[in-house]
């Protein structure tokens, strides 16, 4: 089972040299992959960047930038729609609650991990030692380095690797073009090609209220890449499912998928309803519609791949072919491995028992909101801080303490009427699932219909103000039991429930699966040694692949499109949005340079989570920016091919134009180009 | 259990006359009534209308006239979006598929249709029996009088009425306003009020290539409605559940309506998707595209009012009542009422088991598409052809023939495109509710993804040209086993397995329910009499109330609103889609005078179907256009309620002042003043 073409989202220290080396003629040295490393940034909300000077100004997509922009906008002021410039540093905006992470070490700790574990342990026992084993080593990294520290889980189970990453959440707003260039075509043309967004925004890491020193970034290319070229991508993809086994993809497909489209539809068309209501509404709704619509499209692409028989028969080969490679091994580890499928094949029966409910109830899938959100983690945070850290739910660790709280009191505004809106539409999406009479459901409910109980939590509660959150926080358990906060009770009515059906996930689902993965990792292992990297897990990795169109509809799609294509689509769509240019672009387009390379693809592999990722060439140079995959490439959450699945990208030549040409910024251009 | 307050859609043949008498001290006369229901339309697609002057001048909503307007359209001439005017009758442009019925006559034949069943009979039995007898009855109805007949069944099964028709296929368009007018708001002010739409569209009936001569015709009042005044609304209601069982309630909350749910909004975020591909796309998706988002947002209601505890207690509570009653009634009634309602209970569970699959497959929801249903109608068609009338699908009873093709062979345009699109989405949909590996699916996709085999069955298929159409329908069994047409070939596939599913669901639902409630009507009538109207069965009612306001939010929602009203929402709404009102509003505002009624509401009982519905006053005037409810109208489903429920119409001096002033059709004016 050797990884196909260019597939691959690599670890940083498993890097593919041999590959490289051997199709591209192209060395992978310690240094490239180190200065990569350092260069690029984990936006913790769920993207990826890069610095690109060194005074800590940060390039990511538009879209990854959305949601700051948005909560940084107002009545007055809307900077996602119509963009921002900060001429000067003191003019550069701070985020209200953005944390980015840039990767300073691994370490690998799966045998410690491992160790805790014994063989006659039982699956909830197990689960215990190991999350305490695992919060432990957290605990005691961060005490040693000061850095933030996660032991994430490889191989689905198969190694353990400790995270440490420098941690900036004083970031600013430096510059973002109009929503109506970065977003040209908006959901409609999204996981399309031909593309010609400018999706990007910069921002500026702060440290002490100054700029931070980034003694590693990326040089900005002015030419860019060349058809043909080979180009890298070094980002955060976020999941991928290609490890798993054919019962588990036949959960996803008959379970989990269906499931999860139905909600994302609710959701988009209760949100749309919502957002036509007028501009404000429009404004309030638009970060929450946009991630609904992105991700219904992409699960219909990922759902609609498993529907089709070509990829589940190539995906039950290759598991036929695994077993025969794990049957053929001496000693216990092949027959381990084999036994650990056909235990995955069982589990699922027990998974679709429990999901709904679980996702729900524990994942929140009940609530929709942001305040009972909120709400639900403060309550559990003061329960939780009541216990040693080893023996907490995972995310109260110590370790984790200082990101949750910064998110938990985040100023950014929260609008009170779209929290209604998805309280109703989510309770009634649990009643639709679950049935009317379902006693989680009367119990949530108290008598009322959905929409009684919406007003009344939204009325009855004063989280809404991040002081109210703070004094909740710090007053501990007695400011808790004191409260009548409508959203605490309500919080503290199911958190029962909820920790119950956790429980329940943790130790019949996630445990024994995360065993039976490690037995399949440890056999694959022995028959192909470190050469497949383990699936994404929103952590860093390195992807490659050659700067290529490809065929559809039996047309050549071109590796490029240029501003004169902009144009052009703008002008067979009249110019209505989501096709409207920005004023800047329609006035400006003389001074443009029409036939400049605009968007472009290449084979690299990514998934969601890469946004914002830098594109770099053999040089280590920044040459684009990643920020969409075509339709072809929704298949990847489960299979690599490179026939017509393509990644899209800015052209860090046509960004450059852009910026030159129409938006009059002299200094930031001096700062990307390194003239000062 | 009397109706409460205005409720009612009245059966013409036993209406409220003392009711009206008692609460509003008006007579109704069987010359008011029959002049009502000679002057009121049907549109046999869903909706209704009515004659307006002695030329066969019919008004109805613009959404009604939409699908023809869409028809109509072409990318030169956008009928939908831009309004029509025919000064002159040679102008008029004929419908290519609109059948309209005015109703000439009603004959009870419950005794014949219940004799032809007997009790020793078994459920299949008894099926055959009754569909015998009614195609019998249409049958020759339509011999002896020409006239369309239809049995239909009211009270769920306690009344048989054949229902004669005369028929109208020569409809012709005679003036549309603007898409942006009749439905300004759109989709997001759907169901709300205050609103400000002029829902209207003018037809003009033809035979033998003239214009029909109309005896019964509405005379328009010129002044319209005043608050407080009585009002009558005649038209065509779809569907209620109001006298359904609670178990058969709870059975529409927890399994029909999630269902329904989950297919529009998948259908709903399809089309969107599909309609902004631009303005061509647009046009084309319009017509569905609205249709389920009203769905969609219809269902939502009905949903939401199911999971209010209040509503569902007072239905529990009627039912104890009703209950109650049966057992104090002497003799075998009360006690078969009983039995009845016990029955119907159980038969949920029977009909759980099997709703999905027959909605998917025998309903069609596996296709969503506009060519394979008309393959499989035609399919049928030849099959059922080979039996005599009463032994065949109802649909394709002899009675039924003419209207039958009529709609197979429309000429009206069919976007191949957009039935792909649908075509994937809806298997897709399948494999969600039955699974991907389930064999009916398996069979259907026939070894390939949902995108594959939707294009071979586009490109391999010629019925989207209705020549093919007839010569197959034409050609008879003969020319559908030598046809190698896709659609053909895939309706042949999956008709057996359709056909089963149905006589499932005839025989192990249809069937028994309907004999339990002929149980239960029987028993209510012997209780009340013929006090209460059956539930709505798009069959021609009469609704009556009054004109009022009524307090939502803390606030007094007035009776109407005005032109000044619309010009002042859409400011707010910035003259954004859809508040963009046309130019021609916009530049004749200052002729318009700004306090003239626009829209208003009244308490009438009314649903979906009784969209361009006339408003009546007491002197059987026509004073408005109904084209709505509001959103608390949405649960007029399950329970009437008058508190905030309203039914929204168009004011019939608001239209000609807009006629007047706006639209320069001095013909149109004087034939609806008479001045001629």
């Amino acid at each position: 089972m050797p990884a196909r073409s260019d597939e691959g989202m690599w670890l940083l220290d498993e890097p593919p040299k041999d590959r490289l080396r051997t199709k591209y003629n192209f060395e992978l040295s310690e240094n490239w992959l180190r200065h990569a490393r350092l260069a690029s940034i984990r936006f913790n909300s769920g993207g990826s960047g890069s610095f690109v000077s060194p005074d800590g100004l940060i390039v990511t997509n538009h879209h990854i930038g959305a949601d700051s922009l948005q909560k940084l906008s107002n009545p007055e002021r809307n900077l996602l729609r119509d963009g921002f410039l900060a001429r000067k540093r003191a003019d550069e905006l701070k985020c209200p609650d953005m944390e980015l992470n840039v990767l300073q070490e691994v370490v690998d700790v799966t045998v410690r991990v491992d160790a805790s574990v014994r063989p006659t342990m039982t699956a909830p026992e197990a689960f215990a030692a190991r999350r305490a084993t695992m919060s432990g080593i957290e605990k005691e990294s961060l005490d040693a380095t000061g850095l933030r520290s996660d032991v994430v889980t490889l191989y689905q189970g198969g190694a353990y690797h400790l995270y440490r990453y420098k941690k900036y959440t004083d970031v600013r707003l430096v510059m973002a073009p109009e929503l109506g260039i970065a977003f040209f075509g908006g959901d409609t043309d999204n996981f399309e090609f031909p593309r010609y967004n400018l999706d990007i925004c910069f921002f500026r890491a702060y440290e002490n209220d100054a700029p931070v020193k980034a003694p590693h970034f990326f040089k900005w290319s002015a030419t860019g890449p060349a058809e043909g070229d080979l180009v890298f991508v070094t980002g955060h993809p976020g999941t991928t499912n290609r490890q798993e086994t054919y019962a588990r993809l036949k959960h996803r497909r008959d379970v989990t998928l269906p499931y999860n489209l139905a909600r994302l539809r609710l959701m988009e068309a209760v949100l749309t309803q919502y957002s036509e209501r007028g501009p404000a509404e429009r404004l309030v709704a638009n970060g929450d519609l946009h991630r609904f619509a992105n991700a219904r499209k992409a699960f219909t692409g990922q759902y609609q791949g498993l529907l089709d028989p070509a990829i589940m028969r190539a995906k039950l080969a290759s598991e036929v072919e695994m077993i025969r490679g794990f049957r053929e091994l001496k000693g216990p580890m092949g027959i381990e491995g084999v036994q650990a499928v056909v235990r995955i094949e069982r589990l699922q029966g027990v998974l679709a028992s429990i999901e709904k409910p679980w996702s729900l109830l524990e994942r929140g899938d009940a609530f929709g909101s942001e305040l009972v959100s909120i709400a639900r983690q403060i309550v559990r945070l003061n329960a939780e801080l009541l216990h040693p850290s080893a023996e907490r739910l995972r995310e109260y660790r110590d370790s984790n303490l200082e990101s949750l709280k910064f998110q938990l009191l985040s100023p950014a505004p929260i609008s009170a009427e779209l929290e209604r809106i998805k309280i109703v539409a989510s309770l009634g999406f649990m009643a639709e699932n679950l049935g009317g009479d379902h006693p989680l459901l009367l119990k949530i409910l108290a008598g009322q219909s959905p929409s009684a109980r919406a007003d009344e939590l939204i009325a009855g509660s004063k989280l809404i103000d991040p002081k109210a959150r703070k004094a909740l926080i710090d007053g501990g358990a007695t400011a808790l039991d004191a409260s009548a906060d409508a959203m605490i009770l309500f919080a503290r009515l199911i958190d029962g429930e909820a920790r119950a059906l956790r429980k329940r996930y943790e130790e019949d689902i996630e445990e024994p699966e995360r065993q039976s993965y490690g037995s399949i990792a440890r056999a694959k292992f022995a028959i192909h040694g470190r050469t497949l990297p383990p699936d994404a897990t929103f952590t860093l990795r390195l992807a490659y692949g050659v700067v290529r169109g490809y065929r559809a509809d039996g047309q050549d799609v071109p590796w490029k499109t240029t501003f004169d294509g902009a144009f052009a689509r703008a002008e067979r769509q009249q110019n209505r949005e989501p096709f409207a240019l920005p004023a800047r672009w329609l006035d400006g387009r003389k001074k443009l340079d029409g036939t400049t390379a605009f968007d472009f693809v290449s084979t690299a592999d990514t998934i969601g989570g890469n946004s914002g990722s830098p594109v770099l060439n053999r040089a280590g140079e920044f040459v684009g920016i990643n920020f969409d995959r075509n339709r072809y490439g929704l298949v990847r959450n489960f299979v690599y091919t490179d026939e017509q699945a393509r990644h899209i990208a800015v052209h860090s030549g046509g960004i450059l134009e852009a910026l030159r040409k129409l938006y009059d910024c002299p200094e930031l251009l001096a700062e990307l180009l390194g003239d000062r």
